[in-house]
Parts: C-alpha cells; structure tokens; sequence
C-alpha cells in the first residue's frame, strides 16, 4: 500500500463561545484537514490547528508544507513504515502539529487497512476517559456558573481553571469560589499559560494551599529557567509543563533539569506515535501526565481518546476533551457525547474520524 | 477474539558448543516454547529461556505459572487488549522472561488476526539488523580464530567480548589481541557479567584506553552503588546496564542514579511492549541502547530482530543475534541467517515464527 495523494484543507468554523486565556483568546477556529489517499482507496484523517503563538505555524505554513516538502515526503511511501516516514519529516523542524497529523493520519490508514481501530493496536486499555472541563476567563459568577452546568448537564468532575491575571487576587479569589461552590468532591486545577513571574506563581501556590489543587500548569515562563526551577522545588503540587515540553526531547529536558514536575500530552503535536515515548518516558520516571487540550475540534478530541484510553498510564487522570463544545459546529459525521463525565472510544476502524463533506463544503476556505 | 489455550510446552536442545563468561556457563538450553491459541484458531508463539542465575525463573516455574495463575489471567481475554493483559499479569511479580513471552505473542497474535507483520505494526524502521557476535571464554588464540571466522563467514565486524576474569591480564591481553588481529575497522565492547569490582574495572578501562572500545557492559555488580557510579563517572566510554536494568523501572533509575549510562534491551525479558517503552526512555534521555540476546534461540532471535529493526533509535547498533549458531539445532522451520553481517527480518505475518513440528516433538521434554 503507498500513498498517492496529500490534501491539505483549511478550514473555519466560529466559536459559540469565544475562549479567554492568559496568553491569547479565540473568537474562530481556524485549523487544515489532512487527508492521505492510498491506492487502495483508503483515506486516514487527522486535524491540524496551527498556532502562530505556540508553534510557530500558520495555516498558510502548514498548507505550503502539506503541498510541498512533506508531500514529497509522503506521496509513494507505505503508511506502516511510520519510522521511516518521521525520520524524513523531522529534517524539517518544528511544525509540530502539522507532524502530528500526518502521524494520527498514517495510524488511521493502518487500522482501516487492517480492518481493526487504533485504540486496539495501540493497547487497548479501556473504553472510555473522564473528562477534564477548562474554564476560561470571564466573571466569577459566570465561572461558577459554567462549572455547575457542566457537572449537572454533562456529569464532569474535574475543572481545569485557566488563571493568570493581574492582581493575583482576581484568580485567588476565583479559585476559591469554584471550591467553595463545588464542594471537596471536584478535582480542581490551575493553567496559567507564563501568565505570571516565579514569584507571583509561589504567592499564589500559598494563598490557594488550602484548597486541594492537584496541578498548576505553566505557572511561569520555563525560559526563565532558575525562577521556574525554584518554583518546582517549592511547589506541593506537580508543576506541569505544556507549551515548554511540545516534544519527546523537550518533555525529558524540563523533567531532568527541574523545569517541570508533570507533563501535558497533546496528540495534536506529537501525535500517536511520539506522545507513546513522551508517556512511556513518563512513566519510566514517575511523573504523572495529562492528556491536553490543544483547542481541539472533535476530530482533535477523538485522536486524544483514541490514543488516552489506549494506556493504563495514560487512562489514570481525567482528559481535557470538552473544547469543542465551544465550537458552533465541527465536520465529523459522528460527534462525541460527555455522559456522565466521560467520552468513550468511537466504534469502528481506524481513528473512527468520518468527515461529513457537506459540512466540509460548508467551512472549507479554498476554492473546491 | 479471545485466548482460549495455553500451552507451556518445556524443550531441551543441546549446545554445538558450551558457553563460557563470567556468571556462568551453558551445555545445552532449556528453554519453554509459549502458544496461545485463539476461538479463530490462530496461534500465538514465543520462547522463554528462564534463568535462575539472572531473573530466578526456572523450567518448572515458567510451566507453572503458565498453567496457573497466568493461565487464568489470559483465557477469555482479547489479544488486542495488551495492557490489560499486562496489568493483570504484573499483579505477580518478577518472572520478566514469561510476561515478555507472553507480550510478544499477544503481538505475534495481533499481527496474525490483521494479515500483517509485527514488525511493520510497530514502526516498520527497516528490514534487517546488523549483527554483533559474542565471544565466550575460550583461549585467546582460540577467540582470535573465532573472531576472524565469523567475519569471514558472515561478515560480522562487530563483537562482543565475554570479560570478567582474574588476573585481570588475561582479559586485557585478550582485547588487546583481538583488537590487533582484527584491525581498526572492526567494532569491539566488553561484558564482564559482574566479574569484577568496580576498581578492577577502572583498571582494566585504563590499561585498554589505546584500544577503542566502544562499550563496557555490567562491569561490576551494579548493587554496589557507590562504586558503580564513580565507574559510569570516570568512564570515557558508556557503561551498560544488562542485567541491573531488566525493567522500565529499573533502567530508569540505573540511568537517573548514573548507575549506567547505555542500556541493553532484551525482548526475552520486556516483550515489545515493555521494550518499546525503555526504548522510547533512551531515546528521550538521550542514551544508547544494545539490543541484547538472552543466550536466544532462532525463536528469541526472531523476535530481537522484529522489534530492533523496527523502530530507528534501536537500529542504529549492531545487535546481539548470533547466539543460536552455538545451538545444535532450533524448532524453527524459517531458520535465520547471517549475509553480509547483517539477519533479515522474517517475512510473512505476525513474528514470522514457524514451529516444526517433528522437531517440537523430538526436543520436548513433557509427555506428548
């Protein structure tokens, strides 16, 4: 089996809610469907959501490589030889999520090629992962309000709060609201996004350690590299790292070096095959992991289930996989439910991602 | 599809030529040929070499357990579901050699019900290995001659030297000789199997510092930590954990200890799954990996090199392969081979393991 064709298919679809956080906001998504045609007719489907501020990529840098380079890369070679295909792709670097992509892509042709789902040859670990909500910047009412919605309407338990705002005592405050109107029972923890110094981060760190965090997330920006390892040593709770750990190799530096004490996985950026390392690496070490948010469509979340729920080590901890109902719509045929806090692992072969083509029709930015 | 069978079927197959090094010696394997059967009638096989002296399993454990406790763990489970299987299995500990049998035929089981080679489900890197032969103790000229027949007939150019004794002239003379006799161009690395202290070591690494050796494997006892790691620090060339890394856990800490800085992997030990997982740990730290051989039959073999062709950072090495030449005979009806120094991947599904059954009958040491 070869690859004979590499579509790259910008896309829109507006936010029903726009997202607040402290290193950017997002009124509309735009993302690239990847597509890769064998000549056996199969097609393996990944979501590319390109991020200037993280990654560097655009979605015009994602469709030029998609067309060009990683075409080249692509076209005739055998979407099981995934080694030999990322050896090539890496003598490009970064863009991360568009290598990320053509990983999910190349593990969808492989289970519709061998007639079985993904989840299955990656492990098999269970069929479904609990649900991890993020809450981003709005009001404190609205927060509080947000979060008991989603507990009663979607049965979700465990709240990641988006902070970092000036004064501190804004997100102080928020942060014992949600537990004081949620109760012991929820899991609670704080994203930052380099929101604030090492200093600011140890303040707030005291001022909520009555509450029972279980993870601050980019608190600090890594690059400022002795406060956040002062900050590491200090911290009771993991620090986490995401935006500073977008690869294998990164993820061990901040773990070796102190920088970070837990580590967020995003099938977005490293795909199926890279984010196994980062877990595998994960486990060798003992830090724990939690499977991230990269402002997934559904087809982004069902590559995070797919992979998720593959591994015991992975399954452990609630996933962030609710973005999407943020999105006013989205191109899959078969869109995910939260029941009772949890998303299952879609039927079917493959990833499970089916493209709806009205749909696409619909939200494609480029001439059909 | 579910596991319906288990066999633990016990085998002995003498020597061609009795194994010599510093923690033991071998006349003849007896070894545990592993089946699961499925209700699609497919057969899932591997081999399991225990060893008392290493990992304390023994012929009459390995049937045991096989018809026990793990037997309960895995009739009536699905193939695909390793790491359930895997948690199931580990709530018994130790016993490495039956629980990586037991993986790699899951795998072998996997690649069978989806009419594909394990080696490309893994990552499909490339097809074929180069190969390392190991030299036992023997007489130097005797190891010279061994040595030079070896290239001549297989083109191997990477050894292995069996090292460990006292004086510790012998051992240095011997490398010294063979390093003379064989020229630059050929690869040499030392395995001393705990013989040593680590002074002995630092003395023997002095005295062959002219000699460029690229590794020095277990050269003490790794349990003696204080002296390990001032060995793995004075050390200009990677000291490898063997047998004080039979796990993920334990490589990682013998490498975030510097109790070792290289690790050999086995698939007798940690099957793919667990291989691929302390392989994924080097890549991430940035340590190199020997894909290693338990004194392997073709079976064993087979494996080792399914697994280290298939992923990129593991087949950057010569591996360890050659240990069934010393065997009178194997239960293979696909022998393995050696050209130009370097074993093919078996084609076909699954492992590409093929029993016979004339020879499983004649070697078995149960009642048929």
């Amino acid at each position: 089996m070869k690859i004979t064709e590499v579509e790259a298919i910008p896309y829109r679809i507006p936010m029903r809610k726009a997202l607040h956080f402290a290193s950017g906001e997002v009124h509309a998504i735009e993302h690239v469907l990847l597509r890769l045609t064998t000549d056996e007719g199969l097609v393996g489907t990944a979501d590319i959501p390109p991020r200037p501020y993280t990654y560097g990529e655009t979605v015009a840098s994602v469709t030029g490589l998609l067309r060009g380079l990683f075409r080249d890369a692509l076209v005739g070679t055998d979407p099981f030889a995934r080694e030999r295909v990322h050896e090539r792709l890496n003598r490009t670097v970064g863009n991360p999520t568009t290598k990320g992509a053509i990983d999910i892509a190349l593990w969808d042709l492989a289970g519709q090629a061998v007639g079985r789902s993904v989840h299955a040859l990656l492990g098999g670990y269970t069929d479904r992962l609990r649900v991890s909500h993020m809450l981003g910047f709005d009001e404190v009412p609205a927060m509080v309000d947000e979060a008991q919605r989603y507990r009663d309407e979607y049965g979700i338990d465990t709240f990641k709060v988006k902070v970092g705002r000036r004064p501190l005592a804004l997100d102080i405050e928020l942060t014992r609201a949600l537990r004081g109107a949620l109760g012991p029972d929820v899991e609670l923890y704080l994203d930052a996004n380099r929101g604030w110094t090492a200093t600011e981060a140890r303040q707030v760190l005291d001022a909520t350690a009555d509450l029972d965090l279980t993870f601050f997330e980019e608190p600090d920006d890594a690059a400022e590299v002795l406060g956040r390892r002062w900050l590491v040593r200090l911290s009771r709770i993991p620090i986490v790292a995401d935006e500073s750990a977008p690869s294998l190799g990164d993820a061990a530096r901040e773990i070796q070096t102190g920088g970070a004490s837990a580590l967020s996985i995003k099938t977005a950026r490293t795909g199926f095959t890279e984010s196994a390392k980062i877990l595998a690496y994960a486990e060798a070490v003992g830090v724990d992991v939690l499977m991230g948010n990269q402002i997934d469509t559904q087809l982004g979340s069902t590559a995070t289930v797919v992979f998720g729920a593959a591994f015991a080590y992975s399954a452990r901890r609630a996933a962030e996989l609710s973005n999407f109902l943020d999105m006013a719509d989205d191109l899959t045929v078969r869109p995910l439910s939260i029941v009772d806090g949890f998303v299952a692992v879609p039927d079917g072969v493959g990833t499970g991602i089916e493209i709806d083509p009205d749909k696409l029709a619909h939200y494609r930015l480029d001439e059909e």
